[in-house]
């Protein structure tokens, strides 16, 4: 078993990291790693695809959800939980409060696509809604962690999801042990994050990028400015990257990300269109993200400066997050 | 390692399927089983789903291909394969001929996909179009065949193409030895008769269906008629099974199969729409045909019925054979 040598300063160690694995593992899927000889042609690289779209619930999100909430004691869990989300978050937090026997209330804007509301209740979510803005999100929130004492499960700043995600990396690495890069898209740097922590844990040199839509480009001006900055606009396609970093991630990531990566709308539609049509997988946009830059000419030459790596960057692990995606057949 | 009860009286006996995964597990993925439990709760029973749709150029159709060209003789290989395909086994013989360092001539019909021409050229396959009737096709071929002096590899009345396919439930059976059911799409038979011969190889009490549109019922008409009958109408939705049974696949279909279901346009259409939605995997309509008769109401018992099943039906495998389907984005 590996240990974890840069993971050790932060607050998600590598005990956090092995615990929340063992404790999620009875209930998701270790989802397969896929390849393409023709995505590799085009990419001049090899691929490796941890495919979380294939995971329980649709996405990664079930990771950590179950690592949060079966680390609850008794009487927290007695309580019930409740998130905010409009997407794969809220669906996460139904499905494990369900399997560790309690009860979720989740908090959604009222224009949540109607999709997203019913996967929600099919694990047995119980939905109020809320006016589509922070400050009402905020407000619903409270109201009914006040009326219930429901425990909050925040959907990526808090150190029991972080590890959750973390297991996604950590997998992939297991699998493809001498993996040069590992891409991953960042929204709220959950995922990120524990991708950073899972797959540096298994092999310290990898490096790790995340990709970001150019439309929502905080972690980016994050990163480079080193000062946490709030997201300006949210209009991408990619609907589940309209979350900026927190505190806790944004630590993680200074100390250990290596760089981000962003794409344009056209780049994540074409990377979208192109899984499905050579891989035979459906994504959603915020998935696409991660592969984006690979596709784009000096693509691969942009990774491999980015990461001074000598010699040639050679083999590349990607993260699809999830597969939640209205389609319109 | 298991021996083949049923499967010594036909003439691929359970030597020639293991010689054909040996020969060909080199070349080829050994494609994951997934589950879904949603998919399960509309079907009333546990499925598992081999998904060819991720194999290497997009269905189990390289599993025969592979297995008849590494099989030809060192004289043999140097003349070249051909082959006459609208679809996946053209595709598949130009991408075997390629690892084995030979050409494959092509012969498809002047209205074939676009898409699927492609797929046959970019591994290396030269076409020779003729025109969309059977005559052509043969008088095509024949000339083909005369001016290059090429092996021809039909499709699916050959031994080792019915031992090639044989492997995908081989490794479904060896992956989840407690299977009560599969249920494969049948067009020419390769792949339904390789069905039978791979899982009772296995597990000898098995029960394998086939499934086959309404609109292309030759195989249904064949079994309950105990004659070999040809397709009269090919306008199913499921354009990769409009090809009928040949004597070999015949014959071993009537030793060996269980009972063919037949399933509606529309059952296809939702079955393929579903799998997109719930499992993120991109099927042809005829990969969705294997799923249709779970989907409907009675499904399970009309399988539990056919089989004979006592006690219940409760794990069902099903073979997903392609995935190369022209999506609308």
């Amino acid at each position: 078993m590996a240990t974890a040598n840069s993971v050790t300063a932060t607050p998600v160690d590598w005990a956090a990291i092995l615990a929340a694995h063992d404790r999620i593992r009875p209930h998701i899927h270790r989802t397969p790693v896929l390849t393409s000889k023709s995505l590799d042609a085009l990419a001049g690289a090899r691929l490796y695809f941890k495919c979380e779209n294939l995971q329980k619930t649709g996405s990664f999100k079930i990771r950590g959800a179950t690592n949060a909430i079966f680390s609850l004691t008794e009487e927290e869990a007695r309580r019930g939980v409740i998130a905010h989300s409009s997407g794969n978050h809220g669906a996460a937090v139904a499905c494990a409060a369900r399997w560790r026997g309690t009860t979720a209330s989740i908090v959604m804007p009222r224009n949540a696509s109607p999709v997203k509301c019913r996967a929600v209740e099919s694990y047995g979510g119980k939905i109020t809604f809320c006016e589509p803005t922070v400050t009402s999100r905020s407000e619903t929130t409270a109201r009914v962690q006040a009326e219930t004492g429901a425990v909050m499960i925040h959907p990526y700043d808090n150190d029991r999801i972080i590890a959750g995600q973390s297991t996604a990396a950590k997998e992939l690495l297991e699998e493809i042990p001498d993996l040069d890069v590992v891409l991953a898209p960042v929204s709220g740097g959950g995922l990120l994050s524990g991708t950073c922590l899972g797959a540096k844990g298994i092999k310290q040199a990898v490096k790790v990028f995340g990709c970001e839509p150019e439309r929502a480009d905080d972690a980016y001006r994050s990163i480079t400015s080193g000062t946490l900055q709030s997201l300006e606009t949210s209009d991408t396609i990619a609907d589940g990257l309209r979350a900026s970093l927190a505190p806790r991630t944004f630590a993680v990531l200074q100390k250990l990300l290596d760089g981000i990566l962003l794409v344009s709308e056209a780049e994540i539609v074409a990377a979208m269109k192109l899984l499905a049509q050579r891989m035979k997988i459906v994504v959603e946009p915020s998935s696409a993200v991660a592969l984006a830059p690979m596709l784009r000419a000096g693509g691969l030459q942009e990774i491999a400066m980015a990461g001074q790596h000598h010699p040639a960057t050679r083999k590349i692990g990607i993260i699809l997050s999830g597969g939640n995606v209205d389609l319109k057949w």
